[in-house]
């Protein structure tokens, strides 16, 4: 396949769509929209944050130590989008973007009501990267969508409909069709000499 | 929205499909699948992969200090599966997959041909996390099939048809319709008094 190539840069996807809620220290809350958001470690239960030093949510990070990362639907693009655009310095967010907040169960910081896929974090480590801060967090508890659960409560990601952002692109796309199960389809090339 | 509690885990999603390659030091080529990749960092361009301490990539990654990120399309489902499912300490996964290897330009370690984006990384950091290895590396150079480009330089997502992972529902999807455009689609709210 012949490619071009880009230089070092960031272009990368696809990646989730997440609006990381945190609070400052008087407990007002704001929305950061992000990508950079990734699980990290499995025991113990870690998922991470990266985003620059200046940002309101690090501000926020620092002083309270917790966050919840609510994950986009395709539904919300638009007020997603426009919690990227806006800084929480001068814009309360949650008010601008008609996005409607409930309470946590584990931390201070509330939950996107409107997101089907929410996660309680508490900070338990950072490295430094330059002008960036890469943010760990200790996954309290997650909240899925009860419509999402057959009753054998298997999930079903449509009920989902995560946004999918693609980094370098700058868009945002829908999910398409299953192609696979993890953990399964691979063992079809067992067969091969080589692979046994 | 009804929600059901999952408690501290790891379903989290949609992520990205990526084969990991490294070299041990015998130059010895392994493929990881790996979905907890992604960007940390873009002044100066960094990219995080977490994997657990056992495996035979971690390893290679402490002998050889280098890696690439190669993007799985669609179509390389059962070949992604497979390298996830065989370790590389009993099997030639580049040999038993069929992928086909080619060189990087910054790196020892090889591409993979079929990929639509390759990324070439440089180890340049890492964190401990329980059993788990946040390894950083530092972008040296992207590779993108050149199918995507048009005249003006701009990329079309399709042509790199990205196979989005679901970790915690552990399926493979396909990407289906633009849905908005970043830093821009957002800016409709800003009309909003409070948005302002």
């Amino acid at each position: 396949m012949k490619k071009r190539q880009l230089g070092p840069c960031i272009t990368f996807f696809p990646q989730p769509t997440t609006l990381i809620a945190t609070c400052n220290a008087a407990g007002d809350v704001n929305l950061m929209t992000a990508s950079w958001v990734g699980i990290v470690s499995k025991t113990p239960p870690t998922l991470a944050v990266a985003l620059h030093q200046q940002r309101q949510t690090y501000e926020n990070l620092l002083a309270t130590g917790c966050f919840t990362v609510n994950l986009v639907p395709a539904s919300l693009v638009v007020e997603a989008d426009f919690c990227g655009l806006k800084s929480g310095r001068d814009t309360d967010k949650p008010a601008s973007s008609g996005l409607t907040l409930e309470p946590a169960t584990k931390v201070a910081t509330p939950l996107v009501a409107e997101s089907p896929l929410n996660v309680e974090c508490r900070v338990v480590g950072e490295h430094h990267l330059g002008d960036y801060r890469l943010v760990l967090g200790e996954i309290l508890e997650i909240h899925a969508t009860d419509a999402a659960f057959d009753a054998e409560g298997r999930m079903d990601a449509r009920a989902f409909d995560p946004l999918v952002y693609l980094g370098g692109i700058r868009e945002y796309w829908s999910l398409g069709e299953k192609r696979g199960d993890a953990y399964r389809d691979g063992i079809r090339l067992f067969g091969d000499k080589t692979g046994q």
